[in-house]
Parts: C-alpha cells; sequence; structure tokens
C-alpha cells in the first residue's frame, strides 16, 4: 500500500497530495506548475531543473551525466528523473518556465507517446541474382515485411540507383504505408520535422527531432505577404483585383517559410532533406493562401472557404524545400474567420475530448478576435473584426510591439511609461494603449462613454498630469505621454480622442463577442472557470488593465491565463503525434461557428460593450 | 422449348448449332468468326454489317436508321441487332473483320460490362447562405452523397472559381473516390480514354469513348526513342553512358505519346481535357523508360527491373496532356524482359483465369521473341534475343515491313514475289525473307544445314532459277530475288549466305525459347490447341513458310492463330474495364518467368533449332 505525500512547489505555494513513488514532473503536472520538458521525460536534455527546498534526494546516474558538479553536489535535480520520497517542497526556477516550453511540455506530458507517423528502417537488401530476379522494389518491400506499402513515385524512380550505392544497404523513410525517402546506408538517427504558425503578420517556425520530441531550433520573420497589404482584406483584395494575385500571396508565404526552415536548420546543421514532415496553422485565409487555393469567397458574404477539413500534401506540391515527398499537414478550420490556428489553441489548452467538465473560454486578439466558449460538452466559436487597434494601427502615435513601443503605462502624481526592450520612445503599441487608457480611467481623465474631460473638469489630478492635457482648436485635448523632448521622434506620443474611440470599438467588440457565446450557452462571467489568452498579444496585455477598459467581461482576474503563441504549441502537438492531428479535426468538427454578421445580440452587446465600465 | 438451328459463316463456311433466338453475333462468337463490335452489341455504331444468303429477316428499327436504303433492301443487315430464326447463311465481308476490331470485339463481349472506372456526375451544388457556411468542398461532397471522397490537390484548389462559373452547376469528374476534375455546367457526354502500346520500333494510341466503349480514332507514329539506338540494348546503353541519357529516353516518349494523343483527338474533335484515363503496356525497359523509373538493372546480369507491379500515376506527374490529375495506368511486368506488352497479349486472348484447361501458347516476336504457355494451371514465360533479322535489320538487302519491301516470294519454275502496298521493290523485310528461304528449301536450293548450294547440286531446278544463283569470289552464291532492272534503288535485291546464318540464329532463339518451357511443363507440339501470334510480324507472317524454316516447333498448323496487335487491345481492354485490371496484375503475378541464361536446356534445344527441317 503506497502513502500519500505532500509536494508543495515555490514561489507559487501550489502543494498537491500524490502517492509516495509518483514521479516528481506528474505531482508538478497536478499542481499545475509549468515545467520544461522538451524531451518529453526521457532525461537526456538537462531542461527541467528544480532545486529542493525540503526532501533532498540522492542524484541518479542521468543527473550526475547531465547536471554540473557544483549543482549535483547542492540542490538541483531533474524533475523527470525524480519520484516523490516524502514531504517535499520544490523551488522551479525562472529557466525551467519558459512560457511556450511549458506550453509545449504540457501537451507533450498529455500524449507522452511521440507518434509523429514518419518511421525511418534501416535494411539491408538482398542482393539479386539469376536464381533471384525478384524486382528491386518487391525485394525491398520483403525486407522491409511490408508487402503492402507503396512508393512515392519519386522514390520509385531512383530506387536501383539508391540501392546500388552502398552495396543495396539502405534507409527506407515511410509515412504510414508510404515510402517517401531511400538514403544509401544508415541514416535513421537523422529525422526531424518542422511546425509552422502562418500568422497575418508573423510567421515560426520550430525544428523539432522527431527522434525524441526536442526543440531544436526555431525561426521567425514577418510574413512575406505584408507588401501586399497589411490585414486579410487588403490581401483579399488583392486575389480579387490582380489576375495573378493568389499566386503571388501564395509565393510570398512559401518564399518565407522555405527561409525560415532553411535558417532552423543551418543554426543546428540539420540538413533538411532529412526534415520529413511539416505542419501549418493559420487563419483561415492564410491556410488557403499556403495552399494556393482560392480564398476570395472569404471576402463576400456568406464568406465561406473552399475547404474546412486538414489537408495533407507533399512538400513538393508547394515546393516546400525539404524532403520532396515529405507529408504537410494544413489542420483544419472551424469557419471562415476562426481558423486553424484557433484549432490549434484549442489542441494546446482547452480540449480533452468530449468528457471534458470545465466551463471555459479562449480568446485569440490581432485585428480578428476569435474566440471559442466550452460550455457541458457545447463548443461555440466565433469571430469579430476588431480593426488593428490592437497592433497599434489607427492609432495616431501607434506602432507595433517592437523596440521603443510605449508598452506599459502608470498615470498617479506623474506620467510614468516603459517601453520594449527599454530603447528610448517611437510610439504605443496596443497593450501600452490599453494601459494608458486604463490608468487616464482610475486618474478620472477620461469618462466612461470614452469622452476626454477638458482639464476644468478634472478634480484631485496633479498639476503635472494636468498639463499633459493638451488643448486641440476644434477637437477633444490630447493626452501626451511622452513629452518631445523625451521621444526618439523628437515628436510628442500622445493620445488623441479618435484614438480612445477606435480602442472602444476595437475592445467593444472582442467584449460583445465573447457575451454573445456566454449569452448563447447561458454562460455568466463567474461560471468560467479559465479564460486563456493566446498570441503575443494576450501574452504582453497587463489582465488588470485589460479588465479595466473592459476588454472582456467580468470574469475573475485569477482564471485569466496568457499562454503565449499557443498556436504554435498546437501545430508542434500535431506534428508530433498523429493522435493530435486526429484531435484536430475533431475539433474543428466539434466547435459550432456562430456567424456574428446574423445574430441581433451581438450587435446590442457592441453597443454597451464599447462604454468603460465604472471604475 | 426452344430447338438448335445451324448458322454456318461464309467465306470460311464455319458452322455452329445455337437456340432457335440467339443473337446473331454469339453464333458467330461460338464459331469464332470475328466480327467488329465496336459499341460492344448496343446497335450505335452500325459497323457489324454481314450479307444473309439464307433466312433474310425483316430489318429492325435500329438498322433503317444505320443502314442505307439499298443496303436495308438487300441482303444485309446487323449481326448485333438480329436473332437466329431457322437454318441461316451468312456472308460475313472484308470490311466487318478488321483484324484489331475483332480482337477487341472478342474482349469486350467476354467482359460486356464497361467499367473504366471513371465517373462523370454533373450535379447542382446548393448555394452558400449565412445560415449554410459550409465549406465548397463539404456542400459538393454532400450533394454527390461521398462524404468519403477526396480531391486532387490542385482540383481542389480551383473548386470556388469552378463552382461559381455556371451559377453552382457543376460536372465532376471520378476516379474511384477521388475526385481528379471540375467542369461548370453539364459535360458528362464528354468521356474518354487513350490506349497506348508502346514498342521498342512503334507506337499506337487508341482514342476511346469511356461512355459505349467504342474506338473514335487511332495514331501511331515511330518511337522517338529511334534516334538513341534502334535496339533496346542500345537504348540501356544510352542511359548507361550519358548523364542524361535516362531522362532523354524518357522525354523522347512522352513526346511521341503526346503527338499521338494530340493527333488522335483532334481527328474526331476531342478536347484532350476530355481525356479522363491513359493505358500504356510496353516491354519492362520502355515502361521504365515512360515512367522514368532507372531502367539500368536491365542491363546488366541478372537482370532486374525496379518495378513489376503495375504503376498508377497522374498524366501530371509523366507531363502528359490530357487532364492532369488522369490516371495513367501502366500495366505490370512478368520479368526483365517479358513485360507488359506480353501481359496485354494474355489479357486480350489466352487469360480466363485459374479455371482454364486448354494447353495453349503465345508468341510475340521482335527482336525479342517473348512466349508463354499454360499447361494444367501452370504459366510458364521467357525471351530469347532473337536479333533484328525479323525486322530486316542485319540482312544486306532487308528493310523494315514499309512500302517497297519483298513480303512474299515465290519459287517455283521462276521467281515471284509481291511487295507491302504493291510499291516497285526496294529490299526485304522479315516475313518476305522467311518466304523466301522457306521457298529457296522447298525448291532444293539451300540444304538443312542452311548452306547455300552451287549450282553444279542442283537437280530439277528451272535455268531460270539456276540463273538467280550468282558466285561470288571467296563466299557462297547469293540468291537473287528481284533483278536489278526491276529494283527501285537500281540494284539487285539479293540473300547471302550470311543473311541465311542471320535467320538460323533467330528462328533458332525462338524455337529453342518455345521447346524449353514445353519441355518444362511436359507438353508435346500436338498437345498445344492454339498457338497466338501476336504484333504486326506475326500477323504478316506466312504460317506455312514459317512451318517450312522451323520457326516453331512442329505444331498443326490450323492451331497457329495470327492475332494482329494483341498488346494493343489488351491495352484498351484494361483501360475500358477495371476488373481487366485486376485481371492484368494477376497475370503478372501468375506466370513464372524461365530464365534462359540458366537453362542448359535452352541452349542444347537452340543447336538443333538452328537447323532446318527436313522438307
Amino acid at each position: 500500500m503506497s502513502s500519500t505525500v505532500r509536494v508543495t512547489f515555490e514561489p507559487e505555494g501550489k502543494s498537491v497530495e500524490v502517492d509516495e513513488g509518483s514521479p516528481l514532473h506528474e505531482a508538478a503536472r497536478f499542481a499545475e506548475v509549468g515545467l520544461e520538458n522538451p524531451c518529453g521525460g526521457l532525461g537526456i536534455c538537462g531542461k527541467c531543473k528544480v532545486e529542493y527546498v525540503r526532501g533532498l534526494p540522492e542524484p541518479t546516474q542521468d543527473e550526475m551525466r547531465l547536471l554540473t558538479k557544483h549543482e549535483v553536489s547542492g540542490r538541483t535535480r531533474l524533475s523527470c528523473r525524480q519520484k516523490v520520497q516524502g514531504e517535499t517542497v520544490i523551488f522551479v526556477p525562472e529557466g525551467s518556465r519558459s512560457l511556450v516550453q511549458q506550453i509545449l511540455c504540457g501537451g507533450e506530458q498529455r500524449d507522452v507517446t511521440l507518434s509523429p507517423g514518419i518511421r525511418k528502417v534501416s535494411v539491408t537488401v538482398p542482393k539479386p541474382a539469376l536464381t533471384d530476379q525478384r524486382s528491386d522494389a518487391d525485394r525491398l518491400l520483403s525486407v522491409l515485411n511490408l508487402p503492402e506499402a507503396r512508393f512515392d513515385f519519386e522514390t520509385l524512380r531512383i530506387l536501383p540507383t539508391v540501392l546500388r550505392q552502398q552495396d543495396f544497404s539502405v534507409t527506407v523513410v515511410l509515412v504510414d504505408n508510404t515510402i517517401i525517402a531511400l538514403e544509401p546506408g544508415d541514416t535513421t538517427t537523422r529525422k526531424y520535422g518542422i511546425a509552422f504558425d502562418i500568422g497575418t503578420t508573423t510567421v515560426v517556425g520550430y525544428l523539432m527531432d522527431l527522434n525524441n520530441g526536442i526543440e531544436l531550433s526555431s525561426a521567425s520573420a514577418l510574413n512575406g505577404q505584408i507588401p501586399y497589404g497589411d490585414d486579410l482584406i487588403a490581401r483579399l483584395n488583392h486575389c480579387i483585383e490582380k489576375p495573378n494575385g493568389q499566386r503571388e500571396l501564395h509565393r510570398a508565404i512559401v518564399k518565407v517559410v522555405n527561409a525560415l526552415l532553411k535558417e532552423a536548420c543551418e543554426s543546428v546543421g540539420v540538413n533538411p532533406e532529412h526534415v520529413y514532415a511539416l505542419t501549418a496553422v493559420g487563419n483561415t485565409c492564410m491556410s488557403h493562401l499556403f495552399l494556393n487555393i482560392d480564398p476570395k469567397p472569404l471576402a463576400y458574404a456568406p464568406y465561406v472557404p473552399a475547404v474546412k477539413h486538414s489537408v495533407q500534401i507533399t512538400a513538393r506540391q508547394l515546393g516546400l524545400k525539404i524532403c520532396p515527398a515529405a507529408p504537410v499537414w494544413v489542420l483544419p478550420n472551424i469557419g471562415s474567420y476562426v481558423g486553424a490556428d484557433t484549432v490549434a489553441v484549442l489542441l494546446a489548452h482547452m480540449w480533452e475530448g468530449d468528457g471534458k467538465e470545465e466551463t471555459c473560454m479562449a480568446v485569440d486578439i490581432g485585428t480578428n478576435g476569435e474566440v471559442v466558449l466550452h460550455h457541458k460538452g457545447k463548443w461555440l466559436g466565433c469571430s469579430a473584426a476588431a480593426g488593428p487597434a490592437f497592433e497599434g494601427a489607427g492609432i495616431l502615435c501607434g506602432m507595433r510591439g517592437a523596440p521603443g513601443a510605449v508598452s506599459y503605462v502608470k498615470v498617479n502624481e506623474h506620467v510614468a511609461y516603459t517601453t520594449v526592450d527599454g530603447k528610448p520612445p517611437r510610439g504605443i503599441c496596443g497593450s501600452g494603449l490599453i494601459d494608458a487608457v486604463a490608468q487616464m480611467l482610475d486618474a478620472g481623465l477620461i469618462t466612461t462613454t470614452g469622452r476626454i474631460k477638458d482639464r476644468s473638469q478634472l478634480n484631485g489630478v496633479s498639476s503635472a498630469v494636468k498639463e499633459r492635457l493638451v488643448e486641440v482648436e476644434g477637437s477633444r485635448p490630447h493626452f501626451v505621454l511622452v513629452p518631445q523632448e523625451e521621444s526618439a521622434t523628437g515628436e510628442a506620443i500622445f493620445l488623441t480622442q479618435k484614438d480612445i474611440g477606435h480602442l472602444q470599438l476595437a475592445k467593444g467588440s472582442i467584449h460583445a463577442a465573447m457575451e454573445t457565446l456566454m449569452n448563447t450557452a447561458g454562460v455568466k462571467p463567474e461560471d468560467i472557470s479559465t479564460l486563456y489568452l493566446a498570441g503575443g498579444f494576450g501574452n504582453y496585455l497587463r489582465v488588470e488593465s485589460a479588465a479595466r477598459i473592459g476588454l472582456f467581461p467580468p470574469i475573475p482576474l485569477d482564471r485569466i491565463r496568457p499562454v503565449g503563441n499557443a498556436a504554435g504549441v498546437g501545430s508542434k502537438l500535431a506534428l508530433l503525434s498523429s493522435e493530435e492531428r486526429c484531435r484536430a479535426e475533431e475539433i474543428a468538427g466539434r466547435v459550432e461557428h456562430v456567424e456574428l454578421a446574423l445574430n441581433p445580440d451581438y450587435f446590442n452587446n457592441f453597443t454597451e460593450a464599447s462604454l468603460f465600465p465604472e471604475g
């Protein structure tokens, strides 16, 4: 009989009871403490270091190999190598918590089995003789013991040559029952895949070792379609107006994907020919353009995609510079504006199959906000056009969240701010905008209808702050965040009444979309046990400020969980496991798409939601 | 109770007893009288005209429509429209007997069902609405009631455009469960396929209407690889010696196939985009080169092909200019030198599945002779290198069977000959060579060892013939077939001792191969119920002359059946029916390949077989 013992994780102080002898990383999972775990708990990467505050065990052999002498003789151990023996207190250092890694870790631990569906098998094929004139194909398939296997056709073409290159010793690469590559000699140790998250603005690729699930490198770049238009509507218009527009956008995205996979491979010395699988997630329009499938009907009511299901094609068909017959898996979408990226977010976080009990919600905020709600086995998803305010566009002094963007604002006696990377201020990004407006509300500089007050209307405001309100002829006053002399550009950075109006429309749209789904399902804000904030914006957002401006319905703040690039994590999960790919298909099939354009409730909510809450 | 009646077919006088009321073309089939039947007996093509000598029936409505007034009021009827009513005598005119058509007819009648596996379905897809935002793919599949169908990827790319071209009315082309093309409007009446026979020397394509099985047109040309070498060995050497050789030969054959399909389509006004399937048969090397699969190991012992099974790829993958996603079916081969063309011959004629009782044999004579023997459920196949003598090459005055080639020779008091197309003589082709040597043997001009006698050794030979023996310094005499003054070239056409030697090697090789298979199976010449002679050469060959020179073991002459381009017929059968394609795979799997290079019996037989039989 095993007895239970208590394990506490610091500095949060999260505490769980587990059976004595349980793996430590399982205890962390029960406690919902995210630990890095890139190798899936195999004890080979040394990334899940923790410090024992109480109950320090002897180091294992793996730990002696992977940790420094100083660490081993100190209190450092690897969470995947240790079992819980008696009362234990653990300190989790920052380095073992990298957010994306933490999420990936959670995802992988849920599966444990690495099952990308790509096999490499090294064989020696019996040589032909006058007494054994079987075809090369037959002799290979018989030694593989896979009489039903099929050849990728280009691979069949080179079969005789490759077989004879190293004396009939060959490595076969299989996807399910299809031979997608042949390599002379034994190359089984080199088996890679790459997972992409293709955003309207940025593209990220993660190179993964398919032999152990470790992320080897990543690379990111701006989406090469940006010169054709900043947002989806502009890109769709380009397809509609230019005879060759669709192809241009397709080529632009393929080019950036090729550049990123090259960079990710080169940085760790991997031959791109040894990359045997690629997953991609993106919004529905990006998926269509990546595949060069006509996206034009997405631009017009009734907004239908050409295809909703996942698509599997070969790298060769898209001109991707990896193993030519490698499968490219583009995950399914939910609707025209709720794409595979949302499916990937759900895959990474919310989906636990039909048996899920928790009422929860995920929201990914960009120029569109995608929202999914789960309640009692019912899944609802929708998309709301937020406009570009959250990306700093359409705001007079707005900019992307790049170095020098004002990202944090504090208004009390004075006005304080910080910038991305601490660089001299150049403008204000989305999270800074929300912070600034939240602070201005608290300081009484703005009314709940969004009106910037005149200096004369202000009560209890310091003169330093008052001075920041600058009267403008024929308009409401501006609020100066950064005076001219502090700015990198030599121009003051300020907010206008119009800027605040843009923010109200944007946040009203997201808020109303969430509220509409909640009303549809009969859910109140306090019923939501977790709100997952996906995407870069959700990650940099200060949750308190978001609540202050009423970006979300009043869900308790401690239930809001920023989860970083969850779409990228979902893409990686799909790369590493065929089961996850099936799950993605299941998600896309289960989430009911709610068309807000048809929904009177949405428009009613919107009017109310574009106001600011009382302080 | 139906009584039986006798039907006689003239001018052969073949006679059968059938039930009164049987279809006339069935009676013809029982009597083994080949009748044209391109439409499969549907009464729509009017090609199976016969003349009633006795028992003329009233014309049917179809006949009144399809025949001229003169024909209807005379004795002409269509064999597919008439039933046997009482004692009947039929005359089959030459025009209803075209050899290839006769064979195709037999093949199709065995199946009856036209089942090419290509479907065209015209549908009207429900239009999208805000209340029906299913993807274009889903809405199409649901109206097709084929939720499991898959899209050819390039077809998926254009789905939104095509759907909207004629207001969501569209024709879908399916191969099994894959959508390979989409066409606006209703195009179901236009559904074609093309069957190819790719010989080392000539390539033939047959354009078929897949809606009714009718052959619409055919086109033929020399194999574009000839400039790289006349025979297989030369072509393989080109692959071995030139870095780009394989690709050059591949492109040459693709080019000629594209030219022929264009010609066949243009001649009947068919759009090549409406050709949805292509079959190809050829020897193993041709199949490999057509597919651009490395054929080099075929050149060296132990002579193994890369692939033996049938290969299905898309037209796009080979650059064939038909519907891009159309399946290209390349039939399987039996061994390195017993190819898909032989499989097609068996498909057309010998194969009736496992239950076959007859002991029979097929031989296709060219530079290689492929031989297949069936005896008591055992199938044996082999290939013998005959050299180019049968194609007129390696013979001093030899030429291909083109206009002006001496194709028939008679030696009695004088020497008489005819030429192909009656053109002035330019040389001698394979069948003429065999005729000439047979006649020279009968006339006592050659010994059984092949030695041309001196004039002094001749007995009972006319002086006109004697004069044709021309003494040559330091060699055996020549025999002049065409004197200088009759020749188109101004040079006499004659046979040398060396020519006869070449013929002996060639015919000895074929004879020994047949004998080796017969010995292996324990079969005597008189056990063979039918010997099928496939290919152009077998068709032009005078069987009596072939027997005289001992080209075959002494099989009774009335059991030898020339069957024309049986490989082409097999290719057509495979195009018209997926069942036939399965059968081809079964044949290739069942025929045991006998490697003559290993067989001492073959070499023993060969020595004997290269002699001529006693008269």
